[in-house]
Protein backbone atom coordinates (compact mmCIF):
# COMPACT_ATOMS: atom_id res chain seq x y z
CA UNK A 1 0.00 0.00 0.00
CA UNK A 2 1.55 3.23 -1.05
CA UNK A 3 1.28 6.97 -1.35
CA UNK A 4 2.58 8.22 -4.60
CA UNK A 5 5.35 10.59 -4.53
CA UNK A 6 3.76 13.26 -5.13
CA UNK A 7 1.64 12.64 -1.83
CA UNK A 8 4.88 12.20 0.17
CA UNK A 9 6.59 15.39 -1.27
CA UNK A 10 3.53 17.85 -0.86
CA UNK A 11 4.09 16.43 3.05
CA UNK A 12 7.49 17.27 3.27
CA UNK A 13 7.44 20.40 1.73
CA UNK A 14 4.54 21.60 3.83
CA UNK A 15 6.51 20.59 7.29
CA UNK A 16 9.57 22.84 5.92
CA UNK A 17 7.20 25.44 6.07
CA UNK A 18 5.50 25.00 9.00
CA UNK A 19 8.77 24.55 10.63
CA UNK A 20 10.02 28.48 9.10
CA UNK A 21 6.86 30.67 9.36
CA UNK A 22 9.01 33.45 9.11
CA UNK A 23 11.41 32.60 6.23
CA UNK A 24 10.32 31.87 2.69
CA UNK A 25 11.79 28.42 1.25
CA UNK A 26 12.19 27.78 -2.96
CA UNK A 27 11.12 24.63 -4.41
CA UNK A 28 14.96 24.52 -5.64
CA UNK A 29 15.77 24.67 -1.89
CA UNK A 30 13.46 22.08 -0.58
CA UNK A 31 14.19 20.23 -3.87
CA UNK A 32 18.24 19.98 -2.85
CA UNK A 33 17.56 18.83 0.85
CA UNK A 34 15.26 16.16 -0.53
CA UNK A 35 17.31 15.08 -3.29
CA UNK A 36 14.52 15.58 -5.24
CA UNK A 37 13.70 16.39 -9.34
CA UNK A 38 13.29 20.17 -9.30
CA UNK A 39 11.12 19.11 -12.01
CA UNK A 40 8.38 17.11 -9.81
CA UNK A 41 8.87 19.46 -7.06
CA UNK A 42 7.17 22.00 -9.05
CA UNK A 43 4.47 20.07 -9.96
CA UNK A 44 3.87 19.52 -5.96
CA UNK A 45 4.34 23.16 -4.36
CA UNK A 46 2.25 24.47 -7.61
CA UNK A 47 -0.32 22.04 -6.34
CA UNK A 48 -0.31 23.15 -3.08
CA UNK A 49 -0.41 26.85 -4.24
CA UNK A 50 -3.25 26.19 -6.67
CA UNK A 51 -4.85 24.27 -3.70
CA UNK A 52 -4.34 27.06 -0.66
CA UNK A 53 -2.14 25.60 1.29
CA UNK A 54 1.13 27.57 0.22
CA UNK A 55 1.54 31.08 -1.32
CA UNK A 56 4.26 31.61 -3.08
CA UNK A 57 6.29 35.15 -4.24
CA UNK A 58 8.20 35.59 -7.09
CA UNK A 59 11.78 37.27 -7.88
CA UNK A 60 14.85 37.35 -5.70
CA UNK A 61 14.44 36.28 -2.15
CA UNK A 62 10.74 34.86 -3.12
CA UNK A 63 9.73 31.68 -2.25
CA UNK A 64 7.39 30.06 -0.85
CA UNK A 65 5.11 30.17 3.39
CA UNK A 66 2.30 28.07 4.56
CA UNK A 67 -1.29 30.30 3.59
CA UNK A 68 -2.94 28.56 6.40
CA UNK A 69 -1.83 27.88 10.17
CA UNK A 70 0.29 24.68 10.23
CA UNK A 71 -2.47 23.74 12.99
CA UNK A 72 -5.34 24.04 10.05
CA UNK A 73 -3.85 21.81 7.63
CA UNK A 74 -5.75 18.33 9.00
CA UNK A 75 -3.68 15.15 7.59
CA UNK A 76 -6.64 13.32 6.85
CA UNK A 77 -8.33 15.87 4.75
CA UNK A 78 -5.36 16.75 2.67
CA UNK A 79 -3.90 12.88 2.30
CA UNK A 80 -7.70 12.03 1.03
CA UNK A 81 -7.63 15.59 -1.41
CA UNK A 82 -3.57 14.10 -2.65
CA UNK A 83 -4.73 10.46 -3.06
CA UNK A 84 -8.48 11.01 -4.34
CA UNK A 85 -6.85 10.37 -8.18
CA UNK A 86 -5.57 6.73 -6.85
CA UNK A 87 -8.08 4.41 -6.19
CA UNK A 88 -7.09 1.19 -3.53
CA UNK A 89 -8.44 -1.09 -6.21
CA UNK A 90 -10.01 -0.54 -9.42
CA UNK A 91 -13.01 -0.40 -8.87
CA UNK A 92 -13.17 2.74 -6.21
CA UNK A 93 -12.35 4.88 -9.23
CA UNK A 94 -14.33 7.20 -10.81
CA UNK A 95 -15.70 5.50 -13.58
CA UNK A 96 -15.90 1.67 -11.69
CA UNK A 97 -13.26 -0.03 -13.52
CA UNK A 98 -13.40 -3.49 -15.42
CA UNK A 99 -13.69 -5.91 -12.97
CA UNK A 100 -16.55 -8.27 -13.68
CA UNK A 101 -16.66 -8.64 -10.19
CA UNK A 102 -17.53 -4.40 -8.81
CA UNK A 103 -21.27 -4.90 -8.90
CA UNK A 104 -21.93 -7.23 -5.94
CA UNK A 105 -18.10 -7.02 -4.50
CA UNK A 106 -17.80 -8.12 -0.88
CA UNK A 107 -14.09 -7.68 -1.05
CA UNK A 108 -14.73 -3.94 -2.31
CA UNK A 109 -16.57 -3.06 0.72
CA UNK A 110 -14.38 -4.10 3.45
CA UNK A 111 -11.50 -2.54 2.14
CA UNK A 112 -13.59 0.30 1.16
CA UNK A 113 -14.22 0.84 5.20
CA UNK A 114 -10.94 -0.02 5.98
CA UNK A 115 -9.55 2.94 3.80
CA UNK A 116 -12.49 5.15 5.87
CA UNK A 117 -10.53 3.99 9.02
CA UNK A 118 -7.27 4.70 7.63
CA UNK A 119 -8.17 8.65 6.58
CA UNK A 120 -10.23 8.94 9.81
CA UNK A 121 -7.05 7.92 12.04
CA UNK A 122 -5.17 10.86 9.99
CA UNK A 123 -7.79 13.30 10.58
CA UNK A 124 -6.99 13.50 14.51
CA UNK A 125 -3.79 15.37 13.31
CA UNK A 126 -2.43 18.64 11.96
CA UNK A 127 0.80 19.31 9.78
CA UNK A 128 1.25 21.30 13.44
CA UNK A 129 1.47 17.67 15.35
CA UNK A 130 3.99 16.59 12.52
CA UNK A 131 6.06 19.06 13.21
CA UNK A 132 6.21 19.10 17.30
CA UNK A 133 5.42 15.49 17.99
CA UNK A 134 8.94 14.62 18.53
CA UNK A 135 10.76 17.51 20.29
CA UNK A 136 13.99 17.53 17.78
CA UNK A 137 11.94 17.52 14.36
CA UNK A 138 11.07 21.12 14.49
CA UNK A 139 14.76 22.02 15.55
CA UNK A 140 15.66 19.57 12.93
CA UNK A 141 13.53 21.12 10.18
CA UNK A 142 14.31 24.79 10.63
CA UNK A 143 18.34 23.91 10.99
CA UNK A 144 17.91 22.22 7.53
CA UNK A 145 15.90 25.49 6.41
CA UNK A 146 18.13 27.83 7.84
CA UNK A 147 21.31 26.25 5.77
CA UNK A 148 19.66 25.47 2.23
CA UNK A 149 21.67 26.88 -0.60
CA UNK A 150 20.36 30.65 -1.97
CA UNK B 1 -3.43 5.03 -1.48
CA UNK B 2 -3.40 1.95 -3.72
CA UNK B 3 -2.61 -1.82 -3.41
CA UNK B 4 -1.03 -3.21 -6.25
CA UNK B 5 -2.10 -4.96 -9.01
CA UNK B 6 -0.64 -8.24 -8.29
CA UNK B 7 -2.54 -8.07 -4.56
CA UNK B 8 -5.66 -7.12 -6.48
CA UNK B 9 -5.79 -9.96 -8.81
CA UNK B 10 -4.69 -12.22 -5.83
CA UNK B 11 -7.64 -11.53 -3.69
CA UNK B 12 -9.76 -12.02 -7.19
CA UNK B 13 -8.42 -14.97 -7.10
CA UNK B 14 -8.95 -16.33 -3.79
CA UNK B 15 -12.75 -15.28 -4.56
CA UNK B 16 -13.30 -17.18 -7.43
CA UNK B 17 -11.75 -20.37 -5.92
CA UNK B 18 -13.74 -19.87 -2.90
CA UNK B 19 -17.01 -19.60 -4.57
CA UNK B 20 -16.39 -23.02 -6.16
CA UNK B 21 -14.61 -25.63 -3.86
CA UNK B 22 -15.17 -28.29 -5.83
CA UNK B 23 -13.87 -27.38 -9.20
CA UNK B 24 -10.22 -26.83 -10.35
CA UNK B 25 -9.86 -23.27 -12.38
CA UNK B 26 -6.91 -22.65 -14.43
CA UNK B 27 -4.69 -19.63 -14.15
CA UNK B 28 -6.01 -19.30 -17.96
CA UNK B 29 -9.55 -19.32 -17.42
CA UNK B 30 -9.55 -16.70 -14.52
CA UNK B 31 -7.16 -14.05 -16.86
CA UNK B 32 -10.08 -14.73 -19.65
CA UNK B 33 -12.39 -13.79 -17.18
CA UNK B 34 -10.96 -10.67 -15.30
CA UNK B 35 -9.35 -9.26 -18.62
CA UNK B 36 -5.92 -10.03 -17.17
CA UNK B 37 -2.68 -10.76 -18.82
CA UNK B 38 -1.78 -14.01 -18.72
CA UNK B 39 1.67 -13.74 -17.70
CA UNK B 40 0.96 -11.58 -14.82
CA UNK B 41 -1.77 -13.81 -13.61
CA UNK B 42 0.66 -17.18 -13.88
CA UNK B 43 2.75 -15.04 -11.37
CA UNK B 44 -0.32 -13.91 -8.66
CA UNK B 45 -1.27 -17.65 -8.82
CA UNK B 46 2.35 -18.88 -8.20
CA UNK B 47 2.75 -16.76 -5.56
CA UNK B 48 -0.34 -18.22 -4.34
CA UNK B 49 0.45 -21.89 -4.60
CA UNK B 50 4.16 -20.82 -3.28
CA UNK B 51 2.59 -19.40 0.37
CA UNK B 52 0.27 -22.16 0.80
CA UNK B 53 -2.76 -20.30 0.06
CA UNK B 54 -3.78 -22.50 -3.09
CA UNK B 55 -2.95 -25.77 -5.09
CA UNK B 56 -2.36 -26.53 -8.52
CA UNK B 57 -2.20 -30.23 -10.24
CA UNK B 58 -1.23 -29.97 -13.59
CA UNK B 59 -2.43 -31.23 -17.14
CA UNK B 60 -5.53 -31.39 -19.28
CA UNK B 61 -8.34 -30.75 -16.46
CA UNK B 62 -5.69 -29.77 -14.04
CA UNK B 63 -6.19 -25.81 -12.21
CA UNK B 64 -5.80 -24.31 -9.23
CA UNK B 65 -7.71 -25.11 -5.82
CA UNK B 66 -7.96 -23.38 -2.33
CA UNK B 67 -5.05 -25.13 0.08
CA UNK B 68 -6.75 -23.25 3.13
CA UNK B 69 -10.43 -22.84 4.04
CA UNK B 70 -11.39 -19.72 2.68
CA UNK B 71 -12.88 -18.90 6.54
CA UNK B 72 -9.21 -19.16 7.46
CA UNK B 73 -7.42 -16.52 4.99
CA UNK B 74 -7.47 -13.71 7.00
CA UNK B 75 -7.83 -10.42 4.74
CA UNK B 76 -5.64 -8.59 6.69
CA UNK B 77 -2.95 -11.03 6.82
CA UNK B 78 -3.19 -11.61 3.42
CA UNK B 79 -2.98 -8.28 2.44
CA UNK B 80 -0.17 -7.26 4.72
CA UNK B 81 2.33 -9.91 3.69
CA UNK B 82 1.16 -8.87 -0.34
CA UNK B 83 1.78 -5.41 0.66
CA UNK B 84 4.93 -5.95 2.70
CA UNK B 85 7.36 -4.55 0.11
CA UNK B 86 5.62 -1.47 -0.77
CA UNK B 87 5.69 0.96 2.20
CA UNK B 88 3.41 3.96 2.09
CA UNK B 89 5.79 5.87 2.67
CA UNK B 90 10.02 6.00 1.45
CA UNK B 91 11.47 5.75 5.18
CA UNK B 92 8.70 2.94 6.03
CA UNK B 93 10.86 0.62 3.72
CA UNK B 94 13.10 -1.90 5.15
CA UNK B 95 16.43 0.42 4.71
CA UNK B 96 14.36 3.43 5.79
CA UNK B 97 14.92 4.88 2.53
CA UNK B 98 16.45 8.46 1.99
CA UNK B 99 14.40 10.98 3.22
CA UNK B 100 16.66 13.43 5.48
CA UNK B 101 13.24 13.85 7.98
CA UNK B 102 13.71 10.24 8.42
CA UNK B 103 15.19 9.95 12.24
CA UNK B 104 12.60 12.20 13.70
CA UNK B 105 9.77 12.31 11.69
CA UNK B 106 6.31 13.03 12.94
CA UNK B 107 4.61 12.40 10.17
CA UNK B 108 6.02 8.80 9.56
CA UNK B 109 5.03 7.68 12.93
CA UNK B 110 1.28 8.87 12.24
CA UNK B 111 1.08 7.20 9.09
CA UNK B 112 2.31 3.65 10.48
CA UNK B 113 -0.15 4.52 13.40
CA UNK B 114 -2.85 4.43 10.33
CA UNK B 115 -1.56 1.68 8.40
CA UNK B 116 -1.85 -0.29 11.26
CA UNK B 117 -5.73 0.42 11.87
CA UNK B 118 -6.07 -0.20 8.07
CA UNK B 119 -4.81 -3.79 8.55
CA UNK B 120 -6.73 -4.50 11.84
CA UNK B 121 -9.70 -3.33 10.55
CA UNK B 122 -8.90 -5.83 7.42
CA UNK B 123 -8.33 -8.85 10.04
CA UNK B 124 -12.13 -9.04 11.13
CA UNK B 125 -12.42 -10.67 7.74
CA UNK B 126 -11.54 -13.69 6.02
CA UNK B 127 -11.85 -14.24 1.99
CA UNK B 128 -15.20 -16.35 3.26
CA UNK B 129 -16.46 -12.87 4.56
CA UNK B 130 -15.73 -11.48 0.75
CA UNK B 131 -17.80 -13.88 -0.95
CA UNK B 132 -20.94 -14.31 1.39
CA UNK B 133 -21.60 -10.58 2.88
CA UNK B 134 -23.82 -9.81 -0.58
CA UNK B 135 -26.44 -12.29 -0.98
CA UNK B 136 -25.94 -12.38 -5.17
CA UNK B 137 -21.46 -12.75 -4.62
CA UNK B 138 -20.96 -16.58 -4.33
CA UNK B 139 -23.72 -16.84 -7.18
CA UNK B 140 -21.92 -14.53 -9.03
CA UNK B 141 -18.69 -16.32 -8.99
CA UNK B 142 -20.70 -19.42 -9.59
CA UNK B 143 -21.66 -18.74 -12.49
CA UNK B 144 -18.44 -17.16 -14.17
CA UNK B 145 -16.69 -20.52 -13.01
CA UNK B 146 -19.38 -22.79 -14.38
CA UNK B 147 -18.90 -20.74 -17.91
CA UNK B 148 -15.14 -20.30 -17.86
CA UNK B 149 -13.63 -21.85 -21.39
CA UNK B 150 -11.40 -24.98 -20.87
Amino acid sequence: MQLSKFSDYALRVLMHLAASPDRLLSTRQIAEMHDAKYNHLTKVTGWLVSEGYASSSRGRGGGLQLAKAPSEINLGKLIRTLEADRPLVECHSGDGGKCPLAASCGLSIVLQDAQEVFFQALEKYSIEDTVHVFPGMARFLTEMNDHAHH
